[in-house]
């Protein structure tokens, strides 16, 4: 979670990872992602929430059980009354680097020297969040559901767009 | 919903369909979506919930969005501490017609059959819902995650199995 200023600088807030136990049933591993995504919005009361943009093309276990995840983000976020917006990994390192096929790494060192952090944020899925967070903040209302549902025209645009940056 | 006996005849308790406005941003139609699943739960209190088995083949849009939605109903199962189970159309179709590759509307007039409707439950996706329902309680303990949490070993058993079945 960041703190984002008019001027773009950033400050953060809280970054964690919410642990599930792989050897758990499906259902429970989604209850305890959403109690801990619950704790840290209660906690923190944020404006908007920034998730992941899935998409179907790597291997189809992986991206079944992360699209799960992320409907159960979306899901916590709607019940608390936050917008949320999602984001293409290409377009969170567009953002924080200004190119899109930065590699991990540049990204992550990029989110420590914005955050004003001594070290990367570890594991590299928080210092991910992190950048994630920033791109949301950056790009903002031209991006689409920054602030509340889209008008059928804007979401049209934004979906255009994200297709063009795909 | 349905409740089969053991000698497996079954009975209509509850069908229906959730629906949630196309225009609206997606948190709040999952946010919808749990509503609706949550009010169902409370009000016939059974005792394992099923979800189709989503895969990553079909038009990629509406893959994710089924994903995200599975996760949800699978989040509320979690969250009322039911176990869920996941299984394919291919599955599905077979246990209630004993062929896999029956069509959709074999399967409606099946369901139908086996629950003494007069009519074919509509629309199509409540009739699904049903044929999915009556699909788990036939299959029982050997499809996996009948009756709770599954032992590492019967979880190996039961993807392997459904990678069989495919």
């Amino acid at each position: 979670m960041v703190d984002v200023a008019p001027d773009r600088s950033a400050t953060l807030v809280h970054v964690g990872v919410v642990r599930s136990d792989p050897r758990d049933p499906i259902e429970s591993r989604l209850a305890t992602i959403a109690a801990g995504l619950r704790a840290v919005l209660d906690e923190h009361r944020p404006s908007v929430v920034a998730v992941e943009r899935v998409f179907a093309q790597q291997n189809m276990h992986t991206v079944m059980g992360t699209a799960q995840a992320s409907g159960v983000a979306l899901l916590v976020a709607g019940e608390r009354g936050l917008p949320a917006a999602t984001h293409t990994p290409t377009e969170v390192k567009a953002a924080i680097t200004g190119y899109g096929a930065a590699d991990k790494r540049q990204v992550q060192a990029m989110v420590a020297r914005i955050l004003r952090l001594d070290e990367v944020p570890r594991p590299a899925d928080a210092a991910d969040a992190l950048a994630l967070a920033l791109c949301h903040a950056w790009r903002g209302d031209a991006a689409g559901a920054a602030s509340g549902p889209l008008t059928p025209a804007q979401r049209a645009w934004a979906d255009a767009e994200r297709l063009a940056r795909g």
